[in-house]
């Protein structure tokens, strides 16, 4: 058998609160969504304001971090047309994202879940999914 | 056009809060979904311990109470062999519940949201449901 | 954070191997499922005439159980018309199975993964998959 | 009526062996899917490691390999903009994939299987299942 960390709901209000904060700061309602190592959902917030449409695709961008143990950024590069992953975007029903704004949560080098930010442009979603991890690992 | 009044992220809260408490006093932990009238998720939480195959049928409880404007304990009653709503539980690729513990959110008559709740027994998910309503009412 | 066991591959092979010794041993090929604590699948195999509709009712047989901590059989009593959770088997888009045949996979009282069966009668499928965990725990 | 020829479970079984003993040697944890010529699973194993959003897409890029009775890989460079087969990735809800990784296994002519590979890069993907047919062809 193995042994796996992975966030808790403690964790995941750390990581929402900090990406709700930074949300706030540039004026953007979010939705965002915590997932643990196994891609499975703990924590999700739609802020006020925060579009329908966001939901599903914060929850699956979390989803394809934690899973995939890798930014959909990484995978807005490496799916680009003549791209080796190109397509990709397609998978797992379309759950797979590329979309920028999913980000693995690592600690001590092992990925224990994934935040997943959507309802800005993608660079905006990033920066706030990024904010949820700071405010996590301060308090390592 | 029309006006219509819904549950907020910090509405939501409060929901949550109260059916957590309430989770913990009995001993089962719980993933618990608040929608707003329009049956879109607000927020989500699934504690430690809550199942993982809970985590969808919790939003879809809470999906149905917001969305049908009907607690999903009336939905069990009404789609048994025979009775008017038969089969009723396969609608919207399973997404309508007819389990206990989905309920509407009602202010004034009105519907503004949903909240479902899902690992214990279906008696103990209507309870702690409830218990996020009695919380969010007193607060008005 | 909270630290989880799991079935890693090794394990999964010691259940698989379980279950279809036992099936070899009753004459009804399997189609067999080994999934961890989270759902996510580890491994499958099609017994040589094992049911191409038994292929995804094994692995959602396996991720019932696991994922709710809950033999399949279990939620056949529970599910029936007029028990509390009737109508529950159309949960999850379908992937919540109320037939028996999935059993979680518990070590010292914590549930580590699961195993689902599925191409013989619900009785078959559940001894096999009950044969795969007695072969499991005799190598702890 | 037709007779078809098509691998067993212990063709699987080689194929699989093939694919992870390669994988070990680059060490890259894969998941590893066989399809039947029909395009239905006979085994799949996650290896120690491997990623949870692999699962469905190993499944299907050899779905999509034996079925097509074609590498996915030839589906990338006929699935670019302005190309033949352009959008043919949402295919299939899609299932239908076209990042490398998945292969048809061929033997004297005919399509008898699949293998699909995934969790590295889409060309360690493709190595790997190359080395799961390279082994099978071995033993014929």
């Amino acid at each position: 058998m193995m042994t796996v960390t992975r966030l808790d709901l403690a964790d995941a209000g750390i990581l929402l609160a900090g990406a709700r904060a930074r949300a706030a700061e540039i004026g953007v309602p979010m939705c965002i969504a915590i997932t643990d190592e196994g891609g499975n959902l703990v924590a999700f917030e739609r802020m006020d304001g925060g579009k329908v449409t966001s939901i599903t695709i914060a929850i699956d961008k979390s989803f394809t971090a934690s899973g995939a143990k890798k930014a959909t950024h990484d995978y807005h590069t490496a799916s680009q047309p003549g791209a080796p992953a190109y397509g990709i975007f397609a998978g797992i029903g379309g759950r797979l994202m590329v979309v920028p704004g999913g980000l693995p949560v690592t600690v001590n080098g092992e990925v224990v879940g994934g935040i997943g930010v959507s309802s800005g442009t993608p660079a905006q979603d990033r920066d706030v999914a990024q904010a949820g991890i700071d405010a996590f690992l301060t308090t390592l």
